[in-house]
């Protein structure tokens, strides 16, 4: 009924930093990287290529890059919003970039400050570039339950989105519940029109736990075969751009779900952990995070 | 495939209560339940009648009781240990008495002093003497799912202790996961075994957010039927003889979740949120809830 195996794509670094109203060393963020690097985690997105006017938190993405120390069997990530940060995150050998966009227009639009329709145009050039140097391509769908703008997102608002972003070459596609407000029903729905059109290995979850729904979230996810799910060590993380976002669900939280559940991940959840903890010394205010909280519990 | 409508059973003025270190003084309670009355929940836990030696934060059970403004429609009930406890309670007209022990031998024994075999018999004529009295009486099961000195526990140990209970007269049983280590497989194994012998409509879910999982766990219990939860305004409470225990899930965070399900329960989630961040000030420490924290922030 559930997959027996689940692939954890670690956001932490880029999506959790970025909101951080510090900004943090570049080599405390290497030393984080690294520490993840030895987890079992297989996926690390490092940072974002996105013009250091607007995320001054990331602005040394190319040092992240060039600093970490690269695991063979791990895959380095980087946001990029368009060709001058595609062209950054290539000279620093990044091993896959991620394009970004909303699946509702009034979010699309006070996050990158374009209608949808227009945000193809940008992107095409940016995914044709990267297959051509030999990356791959991953979509983020922000939005895909509501908009803190619009409303509610139709599935279909959510599909057509994803058609095209198939269509210019991504090979995945995150889908975000970018304000933590959805519920299982919710969920189900979407993923119900969505596997009927795309294969569901192509896809994957990306939840906030704003409301303390993203676990019960990831298990109707995986009811329908869902096998990737994005998540932020510490429950770090958010939006800025839209109100009452907080956190990703929490990387050592998902972890102690599935494992509990019987599903493989290869990561240990104890040295993420420890590595949590270490980010809740570093910034020094307490984290949206149950597994961090109990190992505390378990070290006083 | 989901039920239309729950009630939720509010236990946050004695599980919440019970677990603060400061003494809240009666009037304080007395505001809480009242407001808590005027949310639309139609039940909820006001104390427990133990001996205040064990539970000093609660000696004042008896003033509580008869001083909170009883509304028709809402049953008042309260834990009681043994036939002191009882009397006590029935003498203040408490609508209806809660009776509590373990699945599990070890937490059975460092809780309440006894095992399992020899907790009936004291229980027995509590039960009896509250029927008696025109009162119905609940059943509390603790550590359904794991122990924290046996580990794991059998559904066929819960299935044991609540055919007892359920002989000796209770009318409802409450399982908890008393550490909040469950998972929804757990849960979903529990729910299969008792419900091909019990009434689901006789059985109550009362999950622990230790670990994030609980609002998957009511959703797993909701497909299999189950319609009474119990939770904790402010995501109050715990359990101070299970290491580890943090709050039952709160109360607020279950609506929003069965709200956003298209599930009724009567209950009014903006109130609920209002009360609950009158207890953070009470309290002056942050609560374990994510619908707080999201009030506060619409609030800033």
């Amino acid at each position: 009924m559930y997959p027996t195996h689940v692939q954890i794509k670690e956001v932490g670094p880029r999506d959790g930093l970025q909101n951080e109203a510090a900004f943090i060393k570049t080599a405390d963020k290497v030393r984080l990287i690294d520490r993840l690097s030895d987890t079992g985690l297989r996926y690390i997105e490092v940072s974002s290529f996105v013009n250091p006017k607007w995320i001054p938190q990331l602005a040394d993405a190319a040092d992240v890059l060039a600093q970490i120390k690269r695991e063979n069997d791990v895959t380095y990530a980087a946001l990029v919003p368009n060709m001058q940060g595609l062209e950054r995150a290539l000279a620093v050998g990044v091993d896959e970039v991620s394009v970004f966009m909303s699946a509702s227009e009034g979010h699309n639009r006070s996050n990158i400050n374009k209608s949808i329709a227009e945000t193809f145009p940008v992107l095409r050039p940016v995914i044709e570039e990267a297959l051509r140097a030999g990356k791959t391509v991953r979509g983020y769908i922000s939005t895909v339950i509501a908009c803190p703008i619009d409303g509610p997102t139709k599935p279909e608002q959510v599909r057509a989105v994803a058609d095209k972003l198939f269509e210019l070459g991504v090979s995945e596609i995150s889908l975000g519940d970018t304000i933590g407000v959805g519920v299982p029903t919710e969920v189900d729905a979407l993923l119900h029109h969505l596997t009927q059109h795309f294969d569901r290995d192509s896809l994957a979850m990306h939840f906030h736990d704003t409301r303390g729904t993203a676990l019960a979230n990831v298990v109707e996810s995986l009811r329908h075969g869902i096998t990737k799910f994005d998540s932020s060590i510490g429950g770090l993380g958010g939006c800025p751009y839209a109100k009452g976002a907080s956190g990703n669900v929490a990387t050592e939280d998902l972890l102690y779900l599935l494992h509990g559940m019987g599903i493989e991940t290869g990561v240990d959840l104890h040295k993420v952990q420890q590595a949590a903890l270490s980010m809740e010394q570093l910034l020094q205010k307490p984290l949206n995070s149950k597994l961090a909280a109990v190992a505390k519990g378990e070290q006083a």
